[in-house]
């Protein structure tokens, strides 16, 4: 960068190497402007906005890889992260199908190219024909292009068997972004009370800082993990009673396939969840971004909408929100931010607000619009990509199993550690039983036990996990989450040197020491 | 779409053909569920949320355009969407080294094409040897990719000739994102004050919208349309004064070039506002945007960090947030939502504050970002895409440019119309002077004069454009916002036919009739 000796003046004293933790910093002493932005007067919600994906762990990753670029030597080669469910980051490779229908809609030049398959060719002309001046780089009406609406809907049918109209399936910057503004319409106060979510604890990060960032209050609920993290009516009872002497409890969201728990929900269980929703009266926010990562042949997913339908009266005009999302299942194109929600049964007079609001709101990028066409519509039988297609999305879904199999079976086999059936979605979040002096020894730190046990993870290594304290759980239950994104040959090699880990630690803190 | 009989639940009665209006309602009479969100019980923010641009007017338009497919005669062919500064949709191509970039990186196959550049490859190869696993699917920081900061750091540093870290450079899913990011940061009550800001009127709808989503207090301030929508320091004061009685000034937004009044601000009006907002203590929001949409020779666009600095202490320490975008200049890539926005001078104790708040909000897609990256690091003298690139970005700065001058023009050739010259940007904003018959005509119908001679200009012509009281504006002044983005050949056709309307429109409601 230009060092202009006049011109220093916003350039900055960096403080820290960790990337972002600090922006550049004045030099100024005096006579600096009083700062109308101070710790004081920033919006009480993002004061206390934390993000455990990113927390302290990862910038303690970020100083490791700094080291080892400057040449530092450790006992590993480079640092694992597995703490974030970012399958592209760890080699898994992307769909051809969906990148050939976005470079295809980006570059229509390549229309001519005969490497590009005709199904491909379909798609980007389908989407180019519904884009205003037939280009990716005009705006798009901030529900989606209408085309791919109902091509959400049709797909959405196909899953179901249940009929689904376009109006109500609304694409986002990622399924997160419907998620936040629809938690966002929900801020409104009753009688002085704050509205109140039940949030599933172990917590989905994304939701307790979204929560957190609009200042919703959580209410948590507690899955069972002796009961593989399944939900518990009578813990969804507790929680909302309780909760209604300080908020006013709105909507309720589940995780199902679970993150960070790996779990599936039976139709059964969805069934009571809906049967509590209707009593309490409380909107059901259906994270499914894990639909199709379902990784034991006893699980199957079943979708909110489709228990309530077949239910039937009253539980089917139940207000509910589903997600689906490109950045999980085989396609897991994180970074394009591409994802839709299906709202059902929204009050005929909240409609209008609600589409006004989010044709006010920043609308999702056209290209990531056209990564969930391609989810949606992808290559059929007899179409030229469809060999290609399923051969690649086997392979994925081949190595994902064979990946999670061996987390599982390698930590059940490890003295203080247990890990329930992985299930589905991409994470695994075995249980740690830490020798007393670890805790202790964790405490006088300050930090968490877990954490503890993952910065050591960490220093040994290079693993990269998430300590279970990110996602809160029972006192004096301690838990770490890595993802299963690994192929399976780099799994079974870390998994050995986690094992090596493992026992080093247990006999450290061993009470015959 | 499927229907089936049992399972017609969720289909829905459309209400209104256009679009959006209404999502799907279901058929349920009894006993459906009570509502959980309730007009009463969303919150009251989105509550009287609007947005002009895609109001009644526009709804009209998807009507008229819904007719036409139809088989309903017209008095025209089509529609021109003149409503929204939306290049591409109305025929600009884009860049095609922006394109280049964006598909090598997504499909690095095409890196062995040998009708790609090299300069395209090296700017691909770039960004993905910055994505984690190489490859645009996989997430990113939640400030953006840093090589891609540091060349946006080194594009203002040229920019400005001013120095520029890139640690204050941040990527967002288009630059309004980044706004509305900070804007939420300022989201702190004072005393039981709320937080004001400073909002130019005319206004950006996008402003409004956002302020009122977020429950911000707008703070108008009135730019002088009879000198050129110039901001005159008084007007700020009074503006300022009063808001002090009622709310708490945090901010001042100015958007240079203007939107919707197309003016281009002078160093010395620059400067008079930077001193105001240090006496005042407030934050400046440059919303620079516009900057590469200059129009008239005698204009030129002039940075705030830049005339901060030449000012030298204590006012190049003020806090300011400047944004800029892939949607606007001569990339006009609105779909794919790119923008970023430098921020200098924050309090060090509120940058890990809003780093962290960041990294838990939702990044901008890597796309968005690649984008960015082409936009900041354009072909150079002596690369391959050089002259290509040079050509078309003269091109379409030229066709704009003779758009403009048709535009302006014409209008004030016209009785009744009075148009201040177009400096920058990408709108017309011209004044009506509309006959008091017309006026109580509109009134009768119990809409704005302007919203009436809009909706009789979209019947008769097809010419869609936004009514000036969509923007706010003095009492009993009209305008219309009209983009000057068609090509000058069909804007010249166009003109002649808007001219047409307009003389019919004052016959109609002449004294004399």
């Amino acid at each position: 960068m230009i060092l202009l000796k006049k011109r220093t003046l916003f350039c900055g004293i960096i403080k820290s190497l960790t990337s972002d933790a600090f922006l550049a910093r004045p030099f100024h002493k005096t006579p600096s402007c009083k700062k109308c932005l101070t710790p004081e007067t920033v919006n009480p919600n993002l004061r206390s906005i934390d993000y455990a994906i990113r927390g302290p762990l990862f910038q303690k990753t970020l100083e490791i890889e700094n080291e080892i670029l400057q040449g530092s030597k450790k006992p590993f080669k480079n640092v694992m992260r597995l703490n974030i469910g970012d399958a592209q980051s760890l080699g898994q490779p992307p769909i051809t199908f969906l990148r050939q229908v976005l470079v295809l809609a980006s570059y229509p030049v390549l229309m001519n190219n005969k490497t590009f398959p005709n199904d491909a060719k379909l798609r980007a002309k389908a989407i180019l024909d519904n884009c205003e001046g037939g280009s990716v780089g005009s705006y798009s009406d901030g529900c989606g292009i209408e085309m791919i609406r109902k091509q959400i809907a049709s797909y959405i049918e196909e899953r179901d068997k249940v009929s689904s109209h376009w109006r109500n399936c609304i694409l986002g910057h990622g399924a997160g972004d419907m998620a936040k503004k629809f938690l966002y319409m929900l801020q409104c106060d009753n009688n002085g009370l704050k509205p109140g979510i039940l949030n599933p604890v172990p917590e989905c990060p994304f939701y307790s800082a979204t929560m957190t960032e609009l200042g919703l209050k959580r209410i948590d609920y507690y899955l069972e993990e002796d009961n593989n993290w399944h939900v518990n009516v009578h813990e969804l009872q507790r929680a909302v009673d309780e909760a209604r002497k300080t908020c006013n409890p709105r909507a309720i969201i589940v995780i199902n396939p679970g993150n960070p728990t790996s779990h599936v929900l039976s139709k059964e269980t969805i069934e009571e969840i809906i049967k509590f929703a209707y009593k309490e009266n409380l909107i059901i926010i259906a994270d499914e971004v894990y639909q199709d990562n379902i990784l034991k042949t006893n699980c199957q997913f079943v979708s909110f909408k489709r228990v309530m339908s077949d239910l039937g009266e009253p539980y089917n005009t139940l207000e509910l929100i589903s997600l689906v999302s490109v950045s999980k299942g085989c396609f897991s194109e994180s970074g394009i931010k591409g994802g839709f929600a299906e709202v059902v049964n929204m009050d005929p007079d909240v409609v209008p607000m609600f589409v006004k609001a989010i044709n006010a709101m920043l609308y999702p990028s056209v290209l990531a619009q056209a990564a969930v066409y391609a989810l949606v519509n992808p290559p059929k039988p007899g179409e030229p990509s469809f060999e290609q297609f399923e051969h690649e999305r086997k392979s994925i879904v081949d190595a994902f199993k064979m990946s999670a199999t061996i987390a599982e079976e390698s930590f059940n086999s490890l003295d203080g550690i247990f890990c329930n059936p992985i299930e589905g979605a991409i994470f695994s979040f075995p249980q740690l039983r830490l020798p007393q002096k670890a805790i202790d020894a964790a405490h006088k730190r300050r930090i968490s036990p877990d954490e503890y046990y993952a910065l050591e993870l960490l220093n040994e290594t290079g693993i990269c996990v998430v300590p279970g304290s990110g996602f809160k759980q029972l006192p004096g239950k301690f838990h770490i989450r890595m993802t299963l994104l690994p192929q399976p040959h780099k799994m079974h090699k870390l998994m050995k040197r986690y094992k090596q880990f493992h026992y080093k630690f247990l006999r450290k803190f061993s009470y015959y020491n």
